[in-house]
């Protein structure tokens, strides 16, 4: 019979476990590595994890992280109304965010829908999508930003269609986010669905 | 000016980003995860992190992680103590246990002599090993299980000088665990160190 690790450092390992992406092998290296820690690096530890307990939720308008009951880009009178970027979570906002170059609002969904893991309409924010739409007398762009997976493209189509039946796309417009070849990558090694929308896609220069 | 992410968020994602084999992206991921975790899961993950600040030691024989002056392995009657397997750390001890098939002790160097790094044999410990030899009447095994790279194997010489200086082999043996072909391996693509290994380590059938 194998000896038994201390409690103490398996529950540990099994913390990191449980957390997506790190199998069993990594979650006992980053333990051992903690292990090695000072105290002053456990506790800083601890107190990041204890600072997310509180005062963190979604932003009441679009669904992105929030300190307050806005988040940071809904108050910010910078950024434009006019525009709308619909993405499936926070990190696609961060994404987006990262290249500096987008000054509208986002909405946040909270995930795609997914009926194999139960996940419809009533789970995502798209009511709340709609009446937003419905609350502005201002044309708005709306830009669906979600994956270009099978679930993604689906709510895409999903919003689409809410959006024509609530006679929204009169006043304001809809565009997707283009799906093509990545930069830096090769035609010769594109997989055939990327190089179809990356001819879909083409415009003149 | 891209949006901020509120400080204790960031807080974490550093956090995360500090451990070893964890990127800025998969910080990014994990602490998103925790985000959508109850309080309960939180509170699992900071109990974890206080569990190991509190009575894990290294065993005062062997070097291997301990909640008491002993570990679990040097404290079983069961094991055998005519061998003592010298590893890197404690992962390799962890390694070697799922084998099930190890029934003695070990010795934990801590590491392995990297002068680059700064880390000489009053590093690691190779002195507790000539001391605990030098206790012994019986004869015991030492199998060296050091890594198969350069500093493990540079390790693995220098603790066998040792033992022959200071006379430990006239009592005790020395062995070093097999390098070779691993298991579900391809020959053809095998590099030209290891098939030498194999070569020279090969046995009669």
């Amino acid at each position: 019979m194998p000896a038994k690790l201390p409690t103490s450092v398996q529950n540990l390992i099994d913390s990191f476990a449980r957390l997506p992406g790190i199998g069993p092998k990594m979650a006992s290296r980053l333990t051992f590595h903690l292990l090695q820690k000072s105290a002053y690096d456990i506790n800083r530890f601890i107190s990041a994890l204890e600072g997310i307990q509180n005062g963190i939720n979604d932003c009441a308008i679009c669904g992105h992280i929030a300190e307050a009951e806005h988040c940071a880009i809904c108050t910010d009178d910078q950024r434009s109304a006019r525009q709308i970027c619909v993405v499936e979570g926070p990190l696609d906002v961060i994404a987006l965010e990262k290249t500096g170059s987008y000054t509208g609002r986002y909405h946040v969904l909270g995930g795609v829908l997914s009926p194999i893991d139960g996940i419809g309409p009533d789970q995502l924010r798209i009511r709340l999508l709609i009446e937003r739409l419905q609350n502005s007398e201002e044309s708005i762009e709306i830009i669906i930003a979600t994956n270009p997976s099978l679930e993604g493209e689906a709510t895409a189509g999903y919003i689409q269609q809410q959006l024509q039946n609530n006679k929204l796309l009169e006043l304001h417009t809809l565009t997707r986010i283009a799906r093509g070849l990545p930069m830096g990558s090769d035609l010769e090694y594109a997989d055939p669905a990327t190089l179809l929308r990356a001819l879909e896609g083409r415009r003149s220069l």
